[in-house]
């Protein structure tokens, strides 16, 4: 038995908590703790990018989150370029810090936008590697958000609504390095021999958050310049799993110091936008961006550059069919605005869960990930229905599977549809071939991605 | 016959033009001008503001373009308490010009984003009521585009744009009065028996723009609250009309003084979002707004705000239907960006007219507007076709007529369905009933808004 | 007998003011106009210069006022540079109007530091180059100072202030061009053949003043590239001596046009700094600067670049002398703020004007300005006294003069002593000697450029 | 020569440094270091206030310095609406940062002005209670001038140019406290028995400071509501004198907690603007400022809040005649520029100096500082010269002095006079009495102050 997540087996997650144990400040001892089962549950969360970065809010064929470090310590010329264009010389990026107003930041007007995408959680960026937090930080003098910008505690205005308003769980995002810290510059230029930043930056803001906001999620970035070692991060997970507020329900990931990323930690996250395309043995999660190359807002971004429904929607089920949990990411404006083709992208997702939400939530991965027959049809299995997701509908009046093998008492329906079940036949080769009739356009359950279930299956 | 737009008469236009003739500042001659008719024939135009106003960009249950008069004509609260709220005491409006920046506005953009859409022509705001032009005008000193904010001749580049990369027509919208302005103010005062804004500063403006830009449209606005007499406007449409350089192409609206709206001039605008839902007598234009309130940007405008594609495919076929034009507005932000919202919209429009294109363009109105068994069904009609576009798909699998009487070589089709024609039957009481065979969603034409075409009807 | 000022003929000026007099629109009409009396009696006035160009407010060697006219026109490296330097690229001059904040602007309080330098009248620039207006003029729309910056009526505030608190005559400088004014720019490339600017700009706003704020003074400007002509210089000025409200008591200068200066119109201005050294025969005036090289405030101006209250006084003592009125300027802040070395300079003229005043106001020039013996010895008469002011206290203990013829009722003191009458005796060559008995510092009754009454000469 | 200076036992100074002693943490060593022998020589230091508090720039009978504490700290009503009034609401104090542009800020020009008064020293704020760093501190991110800003080294640069351009000494301000400094505050609360703010930004920004620009003098502030063991100040500064690289030359002074104020450390500071009026026992400094009530620039100071030269001397020279230095203040523009009002000041200060130095610069006091018979009169001591300095000419021919006894030896002169010595006369009630012959104002050698030279007293 063992205390990892074990997809194939089903282990119930929550009865692997023993009760009173603690974890030891070591890899082994830390990866032993169980990821809460509230995490695997939901599938889906919504990530947002929140910072002094979303007021100059471009992005140049890269992340607009970035902006401090593509100008100042990457010098990327197309961000040199917009400064010069743009602003006078000796313009800083702190300066920027005033114009970041969230003037129409309202936590519950967020909080209704973003549950109405069926997401289970949230992550908000407590603070990037600009280092400027959104919360009023002991220890970010003068580059915080009430001390300069907004005036208000965005982190805790938001975790009020969240809580208040919506069954959503509330996750933090901290960045521990800050690109342009001279304490961190130094300790890196020291080859991680001092560590002067993660004393009385990176672990202070920490446990900070910790301590003030108890997040259900801690996800932790910026890490992969230092060994874990340098950011004592299993000092600090053993404190957060042993004797934080959040030490029952505190789900991590795994982006803790060069080696641990997709090895170590909690949820794994290996790269960003990661779709292995095949199960995984460890729990992991697609972090993945409505704006296809940002993270934070960029005014600069066309509709050509957001991800349409029919795209989100492929990731997703890829992405749970596979084990994932898909966290997609939306960035506000500077004025606290969330745009109306992100809002409408969450709805869209929110409106196809509300009818196929049976085939994500609570779902296991299956044996079976893709069909080899149809292999735009992925699956997953709750209890003992197996779910087909057919990314297109059928061109023809049939849809072949090679993965189910049926029994006299499989059934076989489409989710939403009100018309009754389908009919199949088994197919010589194995497999099933089901029989669609036609459906008009608005007797059809949803527009996009559509679910075929199948109960009672043989190999359920 | 008559220099009137005769909708039922089929007259072409064109053909009306007498050569030579020269119009006389009064109604009854300029009335007589029988408007161009490249007008009619692409029904959809995109109209587009942005100013000064775009700065703020907020509007509360009202549009964003008209914030100084709320705020300081009207002293509407709500707008009063947002500058409390946002901005120092003694906040002028013209202090917002400076942040009017359109780092972004690429007028080449502009012009893909607006031809995406599938209209024929376009009507950007030269000056709103604020005053402040888009261009360097001569009369407005310190107080437009190229002396304060965008740096830039905008009206100037778009117009290049939209010539140069588009087919698009070129249309200005020019507001007649200036909210703030001391000298109107003074007129107004004086009952409009002196004249010195509009000899100073109204007509010479229209002049530059139209000798200037040349634009193919001349919409006028902001004329409402004095008399044709005080605006002059039949001695500027009889120069327009007689010897300016758009004479032959130009065509205008009736917004040129008290009485004239609705009666005289051009195409009738009558009111905003004027859609009277029966044919007119006179080419009509209905002129709104995909954001439901407001004609320029306002970021505090959420999803719920902005049109569905199928409320403006609805109210796109219903206004054609009756004979008149859509325009269409879009309002973009102060950087010079157009939201991806209007640009899904826009996108969302054209890709429909070019599946249904046919049903539109280069139409005239039927007999019938809308039929009175399925009310949701409104035609048009072109040679000897007559389009029923319906707006919701049949419930049932036939879909009844009234107005159609069919011949023996009626043909019944669905526009841009490659399955072949649709099986009808005379209903006895008149009209028809077509048989709508069930036809899967990925077999579709569209996904909104659909249209059937009846070839050699006997009404037609 | 003329209508001139006739500096010798000792004519007393308001005699001359024939009751009910009409003056036509030439010169020669135009220039009969005596000047009203009481501008030759106070001998000194306080200019002051604040508009947009007190918020970039420095110059290079040059005026700080003139920034737009170097910047954009002239095209000045320093000023091009300075922008570079400071401001993001496509500022423009517009773009500083925002921050002409003037919170600190109190117009009594001006009044009181205005009053302490013992002046009899102020000139205020009602307008400068820039063509912003310090009053909410009906004919620069959002280019003055209710509708951008300070959002009030400066000039209205200053009339209140200085009519209210102070016995001062109240003036005000308008500039006739300006710089970039499209209008204004046309009609100088049509080589003043057309004249909308005049029409439309200049004269309307000329007008709004004097009806609005009636000044007694009206300082014109920004003639000198157009002939009196094209301003129609002569028809406004017999509309402001026959029919304006100020008719009996306003002044004006000779700036109206090309040939008009040093020659035409009312007060002689000349050149700027005009110091010519002897006596003139029309009544003129120096304007002069505190700051050497620029009449709006400098920024980068340190204490070298000031005048010294001796400086000031040598400068005012040979204009006086010379039947000069002075005219000495200054520049405040941004913020409205008279800094406070102009303070200090105004009050230590008014203290030298409390201990001195009697040896210029009222006075009139003498047959002999300077002394050939000591020249830095000035003169001027009042009565039967002359005054002989000498700038630097005699290195011997006697005074040599060349000028005087005494009487034997001749007396000689120094004002203000309290010491006694002075011994003198006669030169053989002329003239007279006046013993000079020590005097210790603190008996001495002013610090600098100091009186000798010489009452009841031969030849007063 | 003398190491230590020691007032009232008159021990040589020199002798009491002992070569290598180490100092230890406590007072009593401490305290037992002579003041380095160069601080009493010159007696005069400029102070210089610069910082985010010379954006605002305003105080209201208070020091515009402490701006951000009157306002949120002790919520002085004068600030608060001085900020209604003039800024948006939820403008923060770290808002103003960016408007600290010292565009204008030269060093060498600062060098050349500063180094005009004649004065021995400079002390410059390296940071004050704002917390904001001159420096680009490691430990004040992004609320430093390199980072938010200036965009450069204030510190740095104005240490080049003092130090490359001048011989005057170069010290740094430093305050200890932040009034608004979370961690501070925390302390503050936990009543100092926490101490992070200590060692975590207090004390690492002074040892950078020290380390970086080695400056000569330590002036610390902003101690005085924590005892020294909170500040760890005996720690420092055996640091400071033992192992610092000014371990030889360094000055600091008494801010150092609550009691060492006045009792411990260098040179005693007591309070700003002290001036006891009679000899002390130990090295201390008069701080006081030019603007009567701020260290920092305040816009709204006008004349009469600066100190007169007249003052200021009086100021001076009781100061040094109690054994005391002067350090005076100026506080520059957020531009960073010195107003001329201060440059003139400082001038006047240099120019007296250049006359009367000797009876200053490596002066003692005298056994008698004020004289009895005529209280207006200050003496100090060098060598055998006593000065006598008068700081209001007599009224009368004649000086009577208390405190001289005469000598047959004895000679009286005033200093810079080149008319020869003064005859005088023994008192019967003891003192002398001088005989002062009339001078002309322009053989004085100065304006004010004069300075008389006793030498040869029987009691010098």
């Amino acid at each position: 038995m063992t205390w990892l997540y074990c997809l194939s087996a089903l282990v119930v997650l929550s009865t692997s908590f023993v009760i009173g144990k603690r974890y030891e400040p070591n890899w082994a001892s830390i990866d032993s703790r169980p990821i809460p089962a509230w995490y695997d549950e939901g599938k889906l969360g919504i990530f947002i990018h929140f910072g002094v970065f979303s007021v100059p809010s471009v992005g140049f064929n890269s992340e607009s989150e970035w902006f401090w470090n593509y100008w100042k310590n990457l010098k990327v010329p197309a961000y040199i370029d917009f400064m010069n264009k743009n602003y006078k010389p000796d313009f800083t990026y702190a300066d920027f810090a005033k114009d970041f107003t969230a003037e129409f930041f309202d936590a519950n007007k967020w909080a209704n936008i973003l549950n109405s995408s069926g997401a289970d959680y949230i992550v908000f960026t407590s603070k990037h590697g600009e280092g400027y937090t959104n919360w009023p930080s002991n220890i970010s003098f003068n580059w915080n958000s009430m001390a300069v910008g907004p005036k208000r505690d965005i982190v805790g205005e938001l975790m009020e609504a969240i809580r208040g308003k919506t069954k959503l769980h509330f996750g933090l995002y901290h960045c521990l390095y800050e690109w342009l810290h001279p304490l961190y510059l130094r300790d890196k230029e020291n080859n991680w021999q001092t560590r002067d930043f993660v004393t009385k930056k990176a672990l202070p803001g920490l446990y900070e958050i910790v301590n003030t906001y108890k997040p259900d999620i801690v996800w932790s970035d910026g890490d992969y310049e230092a060994p874990d070692t340098y950011w004592n991060s299993t000092g600090f997970l053993a404190w957060l799993y042993n004797d934080s507020p959040v030490k029952d329900i505190v789900v991590t990931n795994d982006r803790w110091g060069i080696g641990a990323n997709c090895t170590h930690g909690g949820v794994w996250t290996c790269r960003d936008r990661y779709l292995p395309g095949k199960l995984q043995t460890h729990k992991w999660v697609n972090a993945m961006t409505i704006d296809r190359q940002s993270w934070g807002y960029r005014r600069n971004a066309d509709l050509s550059q957001y991800l349409s429904i029919e795209e989100i929607l492929a990731t997703f089920v890829q992405t749970v069919s596979c084990g994932g949990n898909m966290l997609m990411n939306v960035g506000p404006q500077k004025d606290g605005i969330i745009a109306p083709i992100f809002e409408e992208r969450l709805g869209q997702l929110g409106q196809w869960l509300s009818v196929n939400g049976d085939a994500i939530r609570g779902t296991r991965p299956w044996t079976t990930q893709n069909d080899t027959l149809t292999p735009t049809v992925w699956y997953t299995k709750k209890a003992s229905i197996i779910y087909a997701i057919v990314l297109n509908w059928p061109e023809t009046d049939t849809l072949k599977l090679a993965a189910p093998v049926s029994s006299t008492s499989t059934r076989v329906a489409l989710l939403g549809y009100t018309g009754g079940q389908f009919q199949y036949q088994n197919l010589p080769t194995g497999g099933i071939e089901i029989m669609i009739p036609p459906i008009a356009i608005n007797k059809m359950p949803c527009q996009w991605a559509w679910v075929f279930t199948l109960t009672n299956l043989q190999n359920a």
